[in-house]
């Protein structure tokens, strides 16, 4: 064990589950590796901590998670290259973004080291499950979840850390986008001094009604506005959203009301390496109608680790329905390609994102 | 089995842990009885329930409640009367919003007559935990999650309802309150088209890190203000808030910020009963500072089933500290004293709050 190793008992599973996955025909986030990583902070201080074969935990029903939603995620993806290394992309990002939202959910951090070292030897353990080839990935979930038993609404003083891995296939299918998204105009996702910019559990239920409401009116998703006033444009469920007026990009700022995707920084840096004129500023839903009636709105998309980027074919806006022109070399498909490119091993790395899993 | 009668499978604890217990010195929300209720969703329905043992539940970490945040609960109480009769305060409230709540984070309604039923029959076989006397009460923890295991970022086709019974003592050891609050000025609980009106899990994690923040300054407890402005007075991480200026009581209308609680409805109604003037309109902060400047202010105090109602002693605001007087006479122990005399069958009930459990 070298110094810098924190220890980590492994229990390895009896026998892998590999051979029964379906790797040609995985829907996302539903298949898991064979092992799981635990982490338990209690008295205190993070306990020594475990892989073991995936499997359930057990919790009381009282445990804080379940009753206050102290509970924080992240997602991140691996990569294996053909000589059978396995890399990440930005990963010192997830790793500081998990402890932002753990700290606004008054829940500790957890230590940069034992991150990345239970991480690695997650991936490494399991990188049989991690598939070489266009678009494949390992998709990585570290999750904190408060698990104090007691039923009084303050923090919990027990939680566990944990990393589960799910092999994932290119988001996309096919070729274009079908999606289609609605402004919001009634319900919102977060509040000025609220919890938007983190990534609490609590912030993805809060939208599956509005998003229900707008698909039954034949929208997948929604990107929501300003919760004040409805008349900027935010961010998506699990997207920070790029609009094209012309040949510019235009993004909202980040705020404590959107999450500071990696993605999305990502792209801001790229397409200026590209040449493409981005600006970062409050985007109007009146200048996005406008452009869409004046036909200078070419390209609207949604930038996350999921899928990367998410070309957005239409929008619905106050009982309209706007359509966006189909683009040959569109921004989406070229940054796409660059970020792809970046992530695998194929495009200079100038920003030094790639990250190699120690051997 | 009567036809209203639901059908549960119950499985009795071998040996009941209440000889362990000391009801004279319960911390709340840490004990619990020796049964719990719990009943699945899936395939579309609420499977047939059972009551068990209380302990761990097993459940995948992949669950939605855990990364998605799909959780929502109630805080009831029940009763003992010198016959031994069990009585709740307005039970048809909290399932009602149980099920507003639930449907907020689209999640499935749970019937009435099976939480009737569930509750019940699970109060009564764990009767000898509700104390009789003065202030003692069974907490009743409500509460539904998110089972279905996958990390992807859509509502949960399956779910656990479950009911926890924890023993409670009077809130309140000593006589007067210490309790002091800082009106929030940059952070926020909930917001406009929200799901603040929800008692869902996320909107108090959400809470936990600026209260810690009060509490460093010296307060206990937070009241939200508008997330827009903060010129307008909400309510408490737990309750909803009164403001006593000069003979007139002031609360905030209930909207989709702020929850509907059955303690301040109940409140306001008895308050009208007993001729004290209750003004439900937007309450700005600047009136109470002034009302505090000028000693109009009398009384502030906090309402909701735990305390029942939670007086105040000062406030701070904008750096600005402020004391209340300490009253002989308050409306808040009048009214504290009316609404538990109602509770526990010592004054008249003319509104028909009280709920008898079925023998
Ligand atoms: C609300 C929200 N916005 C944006 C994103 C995109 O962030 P990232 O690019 O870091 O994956 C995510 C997560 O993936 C998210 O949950
Ligand atoms: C946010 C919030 N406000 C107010 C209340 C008071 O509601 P009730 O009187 O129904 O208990 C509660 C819960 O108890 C609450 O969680």
């Amino acid at each position: 064990m070298s110094t810098e190793t924190q220890n980590i008992i492994i229990q390895k599973i009896a026998k892998s589950k590999i051979s029964e996955v379906d790797f040609s025909n995985l829907a996302f986030g539903s298949v898991f590796t064979d092992h799981m990583y635990v982490c338990d902070f209690k008295d205190g201080e993070w306990q020594t901590p475990t892989i073991k074969p995936y499997g359930p935990i057990s919790i009381d029903p009282s445990a804080k998670v379940f009753h206050y939603g102290q509970a924080v995620f992240e997602g991140m993806k691996a990569y294996k290259a053909e000589d059978d290394s396995i890399w990440m992309f930005r990963p010192e990002e997830n790793q500081k973004r998990i402890n932002f939202s753990a700290n606004r959910l008054q829940m500790p951090s957890f230590p940069k080291e034992m991150f990345f070292d239970g991480l690695e030897t997650l991936l490494k353990l399991d990188r049989d499950w991690i598939q070489k080839g266009e678009g494949n990935s390992m998709y990585i979930r570290p999750f904190v979840i408060a698990t104090e038993s007691g039923v009084s609404a303050s923090p919990s003083k027990e939680y566990k850390f944990m990393f589960i891995l799910s092999p994932a296939q290119s988001y996309f299918k096919g070729g274009g986008s079908d999606v289609k998204v609605l402004f919001a105009d009634k319900y919102s996702r977060s509040a000025n001094g609220g919890v938007g910019a983190a990534k609490a559990a609590g912030n993805y239920a809060g939208q599956f009604y509005p998003t229900h409401l707008a698909q039954e009116q034949g929208y997948q998703q929604v990107v929501w506005t300003d919760a004040n006033t409805h008349e900027f444009l935010e961010e998506a469920g699990v997207m920070n959203v790029f609009f094209r007026v012309g040949d510019t990009l235009l993004t909202a700022p980040t705020s404590d009301r959107i999450l500071d995707g990696i993605t999305r920084k990502s792209i801001i840096q790229v397409a200026q390496d590209m040449g493409i004129s981005v600006e970062v500023r409050n985007v109007r839903v009146s200048e996005i109608v406008d452009a869409a009636k004046n036909g200078t709105l070419l390209e609207m998309f949604g930038a996350g680790t999921a899928a990367v980027i998410n070309p957005i074919a239409g929008f619905g806006c106050k009982g309209e329905d706007y359509t966006l022109p189909k683009l040959e070399n569109s921004y989406a498909m070229l940054l796409r390609k660059r970020i792809t490119d970046i992530q695998t091993n194929k495009a200079e790395d100038k920003h030094g994102w790639r990250y190699k899993v120690k051997e």
